[in-house]
């Protein structure tokens, strides 16, 4: 069965603690949880990673081209200053889905800009949780639409 | 039963005809009766309207107010250009999932810039027809989640 | 007796049920009422119209060189997106005075430029309705000091 | 009775001798007598006053808070470069009406912002000495919206 | 016979009455007239249009796929503002001629930007009514390029 | 018999041999030779020089100060760099017309901006060798309306 | 004993009265007592002053040159906007602590950028009252440090 | 009793031995001795830690969150390019101090910008070793005034 | 006699104490001295003003309507802040001369813009306090050639 | 007795036939005759050089350091574009005095930039011929503060 | 004998599997072993070193200080985000060598800056591996003629 | 056997003469005879051309095509303003090394663009002459690689 990087990056350990007003109440083991539940429901397995180290980021994505078919990743605030990591996508060639919990197009102007965008399938930005199933999907559509 | 207003605009009419290779073989028809097959899934009715003319798709915006829970709109050109739709939206204050068919953020610059998206709940973009199922869902789970 | 043009642009149908806290209570038809009352004070018929196409107020400003002495007009979100507009009003050189229910350089930054301002006698911002009323005074004043 | 402070910026008080082209033939003390007339009128009294220097204009606006209840202010080229008038006003917390006799929108690009626009009640410009008039009718009724 | 789409924008309805010092002394009827003849003599019928709507150009470029074999485009002030043209065109994948009355690149800053031009075959700007006469040449002399 | 001054700039007599995707197939001497051809036809010598220096352009448009009633410029490179060019046209103040064979305005940001168009009486780009014998009637036409 | 000049710009005068959420409750006064006592434990001398204009603070800086040692300035608004502050601190080469009450890198952009950091040794800002405080402590050690 | 955390960014490990004519001579030991020592003197105890890693920079700060009452952070380089460290600082919501040992504000202008600012209470630049006994002043201050 | 105004703005009252690597060992009243000698020797009285004021500099430029010929001014630091000035030159329609000891436009970015220079006859920056003299003799040939 | 170079950019060789309402009606012979006489007046021979070459002004500043002692330029549009001069004259070593007929600094935006003036001592424009002389007078005064 | 520091950042340990259009088919050992020989034949031991983490190149750069007299550095994707980078290698004072695969200066925009350049010796970029060779070339010749 | 052009600009015949602590002690004969040393040893001819006219670069590029397999070129400030240059690379299609003596990035900031690197295969820069030798490596490499 094939398998998905589900790649969370800074801060987001946080999630359900932090700024629940912007973020929602769910921690990250319960976002991660019901992830690998949608995945298994689409017929994949699910890796969850978290860091807040950018290197380590790039290093979990250089893993995945060993044993996965694509990418969810949130890369939280190093989505507007990292070219490493859309260096990294683009060297690994996985698809990739970028999600993002709050709208970052409505918030402050530096978040408007996505170092990950030009290398990602699409992006999902605003829904919270619910923006990894979503992207689940759209990775999954995107995986079998290559692949069937 | 509930209702939802699915809004295209300019040049969308063209679906399936122009530029398959960034926008998909898929007519508007076809991917307005999945999503009114999708919106139905999710306990809603669906009212589909597309228009090339900025006014006219303010008016669309203006007379859902009446009989509608929540917008789905893919403005098109006009989301980089038209604040008269931002306005509209915040004016009739009906929450609003925006949708892109490409991945606006990989392509030209002056696509990465949305009018619409301070506005509203959320953005997707990428993932071709798909996307407007992922943004039912998503403003389906609002709709619900404000309401319920 | 001459005739004034009350011209007023997209979403302003919806005064007095759109955002109050910005615009105010009052609706357009009562808004009308009282500048065709002001504007009678001061010797001039009015004709209002409003539309929320960007074309309809083009052709709006051309109809008006056949009857009109002068222009208010509150192009709304076109103010700052429309070169159609400020070109519509150049050509028919009638006197155009320029309203809008907000402080616009007080609000968002894409909110301060005016297409329209290069064009027109002055402009008023920030006094709600009563605005319209000031600038009904002050094209009187300007027709009267052109003609008288 | 109420007071409102007329409150003149640098080179107004050349009105009449400077460039009449833009700025018109009157003076100021015959504009500072019609505006009296005017307040009068509107159950005001006035206190008139013009100065060169950026501190005295903050000076004066200091002044007025123990006296009056508005301020129609025309600062001149202060208007584009000072911040400490915009941060007097804020600190007065005395509604401002912002008066300019040519049409700033319309003239060179530095005169097209205000540090006073943000926190006034709005801006009047381009219609000579009876924008004056104008601004002292807009005050009026903000005041009087605001007490009565 | 191959047909060619003669499409103006908006204010071109008023040539001939407008600024004559910046757009000359003929009508549009009179232009189009003289566009005509010389289409038939290069071989081509020619639909003649002008909108001040911008919705309305862009249904007739899509009208336009169905007879005709490209597009003579004076956009007007949309040029500078209209995505949705742009994309329009590209759509339709019509080959078209961008023309201007006025030297674009000779006037405001906002009037050298041309959202038509990269989709366009070439640009013609500053010859007046003329103008339109050499995009016919110019026109026809591509569509025998392709197809001769 | 007056005389119309060809000058092209740096690069252009690689013509033919150079980019031919970009910039076609004809050399220069034989664009030159179907330029005399056409100014012959609408009555007029025909000078033609290039030259891969800025300063000898200069010159030469001094120079046709004495014989010459109008330009046909194409200044390749130096029409984005050259202000000296842009002097030198309005010094000798002979109606010029400006040519490009590619469409400058579909190409790099920084081929979009021409130092010659404020000083010239259009522009015609993207039309490849054709658009020469386009600027020899547009000046033709511009002389004889002038004189005639 | 040494002297320290203790200098406020404009608006300052309205300490404890002027917005309190961003400026605090303390006086001017009280705050001029707190520092003379601070720096009088650190053996130095306090002389303060207060003004309103740019010029009467340049003329303050030039007097500190006959009998202190060095400056504690908070030039408000003119922080932002005042060149002559600048070279008025660099003409008198007195050290110099730059302080602000509220911290002025969190607010509006325009508060971000100071005229008078390139020639100041540092800058305290966002600690209210209390950071003049510290400014006196900095500066003393600065004078020891150059002198002791 | 209550403790501070005192943490280093890049490079800052090597203080004492890099620049000392813009950083100082004393190592960071030394300077994190006598910051314990002043601690003490306030009241808290004082946890030191220094990284060159924006991951771990990031980990210590959610760390402090178990065990500490606020920060002091010289983020360094990171200062300037670091979103997650202001996400960081938001997310745990402890007051922190920012510091640096130069005057950034009068160096290059890349150094101008501080992404921790907007999240902190106030900033303290230039004065060396000195900025961190300030800064522990000012947020004991801080965490006393809000608790006390 | 005529007269000639000499103006001189913020700080240039420290010359020869101030920065002499820049500015030079001559003070204020020394060069006044000699400027008074070269007015002489070419015709004209002299008043010499200097102000750290800008409000100040605004009216010794309106006094100077009453008796003076024209003007050289050094505006210092207010060259590059004050549109108060510029529009007090123009009010006054003096001619006038701007001076600068150094060469603005080798130093600093933010001093390369005069707001003077578009209401001046020309400039002389860069030759100390010779510049004094050439102005005087520049504006004198100004002022022959307009009345002579 | 020692030289001065008298350099002049392109287009001034047309001098008294180019837009003189800008350049005025002396010829360059006739200027570069009066600069002779007042060199000799000052003590110096004159080299006078025109040309429209920029590679020709840069080989005759490189030829200025056989004989020359300074160097009074007026580069022309190269002014705005040539940094091949500025590296010549920073090459030379020469003392340089750039000389504008025309006010650069109240015209287009692009001639306010000077890539010369960063290397040269000073700047004098606006004063059309005289402007030479004040530079040989400026000129002379320097090389004889620095050999005399 | 003396050592070189050879350091790859992110992505770079990919090479030979990543893009071989843009950075070729060797492996990094492969690169890093013929650095080694080239080092020797140049007379120096190589040290080489990659990480995808900023911070653990930095360090490695702190590291350096103890037994390397140089460093040859592809700092990747952080060439263009990091600062700390920078100040490390402003802080160890080796002279460094920055090298790129590919020509970043013919790449996108954001590639173009390099925050390494201002404090390299020198930049070798579009060479591929042959750009490491060139690098330790440079950089033996550097430190001999430092040393020699 | 192959021949390569070196080809160096503007100012580059000063070498050894001209600013020496940025641009070393060696004449450019010097270095043409090391350069042709080099080739020689690596199997090319090489013809050396200097000039100061960017038309004689332009013209030398385009006669390289008849006898020349490379090009390196130090195109010295024409680097930085050339256009010109950009395309006749582009046009002949030959191989270009770009050499700056200086390290061009660590530099003024209008010297870190250049118009040759997105046409050449790399740049090196920083090195002084040995750079021109490292050029010459990296072309005879990349001809052997094309042609090997």
């Amino acid at each position: 069965m094939s398998r998905i990087l589900l790649l969370n990056g800074p801060n987001l350990n946080l999630l359900g603690t932090r700024q629940p007003e912007i973020y929602g109440a769910d921690t990250l083991p319960q976002i991660e949880a019901r992830c690998a539940e949608r995945a298994a429901g689409l017929g994949f397995d699910l890796t969850a990673r978290q860091s807040n180290h950018e290197g380590a980021l790039v290093d979990a994505i250089h893993d995945a081209r060993s044993d996965c078919a694509g990418i969810v990743l949130n890369a939280g605030a190093y989505t507007h200053t990292s070219i490493a990591l859309r260096d990294a996508i683009a060297s690994v060639a996985l698809p990739t889905v970028e999600v993002h919990l709050s709208n970052i197009h409505a918030r402050e102007r530096f978040r408007h800009r996505s170092h990950i965008a030009p290398v990602a399938i699409g992006q999902i930005s605003g829904f919270g949780p619910l923006g990894y199933l979503l992207a689940l999907d759209a990775l999954a559509a995107h995986i079998e639409g290559a692949t069937g």
